[in-house]
């Protein structure tokens, strides 16, 4: 395991960086692909090169689920499995059970759940989510933890929160480079509390959780930047499961580092587009003579190569290639705005950038 | 229109040749992907071009219905509309209307019968089914005709293959190539008849239809041969929808230059893949624990980048990255079959090619 993390570049907060990790370098601040199952959908590795991703986000719940935790570390770990070079971040697995799986009892000791695929029971500690990830062979892991609902119930607030801390503190790794979760919600005193808890352990990396759950973007954006004045200048810090370019931007204003988000590719196979004229439905008739590239600024392949009547043709008609495509132009968009967002920190003029 | 074709070198009865369009040139022998609603299963034109991809074929029954031979005609025809530059084929749409439209009915004048997608009346005659082909722009296109099923039944085949030979005679074209469709079933008799009463129009190509309806491999093959006897040296043959690669090695054989078939992709989405070792199930179990890749003998994407463990996991888990790699895997196995047919043609060696 080396895992490091070095500022080249500041405006105002925003910081340019880099990290480094056993599988590689990666530039920062930074948009990571998100690989479900172990595979971005739709899209292949070297379309993911070729487009400038450089570390890839993979989900725990569903990668212990199936093939298990257990063939993979057999095949090598789930870079040998995936043919996936580059460095690759688990999350704990947490955010599916309390998202996805039926029947769940939280106590103490872990979480026990029923598999949502075949109702298997399951039982999840913050020692064994570790030691999946372990056995994954990730670059960079995180420790379970219990979200916090919005709109916030203080006392169930409360109780999440120091499950989450007590967690936490079962939580280490010798293997991969373990952040510690921020969680709190939308209260600044539970923020501020959690994020000095947390870094009283000392992490490589910092992760802000629990947002993008519903509340105005507005609240999230003042939450994360109140939220990053805790946290040590020297260490990464993630912005989980966020979010809509607009999003990234402000978090980035504020000082974050890393970010995911399924949007990009959940938007091109329901036939949306970010584009430089802002978000495009395909599937509205309108397009269907539309003989425009998708986007005129972008040199990807799926504008180099079709219009915008061909694309609403492949999902009129449900052509794969139809996903495919948005998908890849999606991922593309974030990547292209992530580089705008390190050159614009590199210039000292991240305040013209616009998302 | 510009269209030629050229025998290059001979090997037995087998031919190398080229095919000149106004899109470009084809060596021949040709596989042509099919990409039925204008698109090759998940597969983009820069992949297809990447695997030596030359000519496509298009279905003009599915693009009449979506989006419609106007708007695709008002886009600037197909090539500008999908954004392939090289070659397209379309086929007359007839063979869809009897394997897919509900309610059809068949008099001398045509075909009518009922959209499969919303039961909308469609007349198809020999005469519109060009008109919609060269609305599309296709460089090679074909006549209205009327398939015989298998096994035969001579009353029905004789019936068949009278109106057949009669909208042929209806069927001409100055905007595309327009080829003769020979029909016949398995009748040798009904064969020679087709062939050289097509023939005697003096079309730019033949295609041999009819086939791999059901009928024994063997005796395609025999009949392919036989029919093929009675076809001008100088003109280029095309046997329709056919087939696996033993099919496509044996008419090559007899004198055939020109081949497409759903397989490749049918069969990559489905899991299964061609490969050097044979046809392999991806979803077989032992595959689980397999790191070796699909074809040790393949330099493709999927061959470089990932293990059948691997692609096993995408298909279990329904990672719509499994039928994208297969279908690019396979139309690349098909590509490189043919290409290993046209250089054995050219050195004499196709006796020692095996599929």
């Amino acid at each position: 395991m080396s895992f490091g993390f070095r500022v080249t570049h500041t405006d105002g907060l925003a910081r340019r960086g880099v990290l480094t990790t056993a599988h590689g370098p990666v530039d920062t601040p930074a948009f990571m692909p998100v690989g479900t199952q172990g595979a971005v959908k739709a899209i292949t590795h070297r379309d993911l090169e070729s487009i400038g991703a450089e570390i890839l986000l993979s989900n725990t719940y569903h990668l212990y689920l199936r093939p298990g935790d257990d063939l993979i570390a057999r095949r090598g770990g789930l870079h040998r499995f995936t043919g996936w070079t580059g460095p690759i971040l688990t999350d704990s697995g947490g955010y599916q059970v309390f998202s996805l799986a039926p029947l769940r009892k939280i106590t103490e000791e872990g979480v026990t759940f029923q598999s949502h695929l075949d109702g298997a029971t399951v039982k999840f500690t913050p020692e064994r989510v570790v030691e999946i990830q372990e056995a994954l062979g990730s670059d960079i892991s995180m420790p379970l933890d219990e979200p916090i609902p919005f709109p916030l119930d203080p006392k169930i607030a409360r109780l999440a929160l120091d499950r989450t801390h007590a967690w936490w503190k079962r939580s280490r790794s010798t293997k991969t480079s373990l952040f510690g979760i921020i969680q709190g919600s939308i209260s600044p005193e539970l923020r501020k509390e959690s994020a000095q808890i947390i870094a009283a352990a000392d992490p490589p990396g910092f992760a802000l959780g629990g947002f993008s759950m519903g509340e105005p973007a507005a609240l999230m954006d003042e939450m994360v930047a109140y939220t990053a004045e805790f946290l040590p200048e020297a260490k990464p810090r993630y912005l989980m499961g966020v979010g809509m370019p607009r999003d990234i931007l402000a978090a980035v204003r504020s000082g974050v580092d890393m970010f995911d988000c399924i949007l990009p590719t959940r938007m091109g196979r329901t036939a949306m587009a970010f584009t430089s004229e802002g978000l495009l439905r395909l599937r509205n008739a309108k397009f269907a003579r539309d003989e425009r590239p998708l986007d005129p600024q972008c040199d990807g392949v799926c504008c180099g190569s079709y219009t915008r009547a061909y694309l609403r043709h492949c999902f009129a008609v449900d052509e794969m290639l139809g996903p495919k495509l948005l998908s890849l132009h999606n991922v593309r968009y974030y990547g292209r705005l992530m580089k705008s967002i390190r050159q614009a920190i590199r210039e000292g003029t991240l305040g013209k950038v616009t998302a």
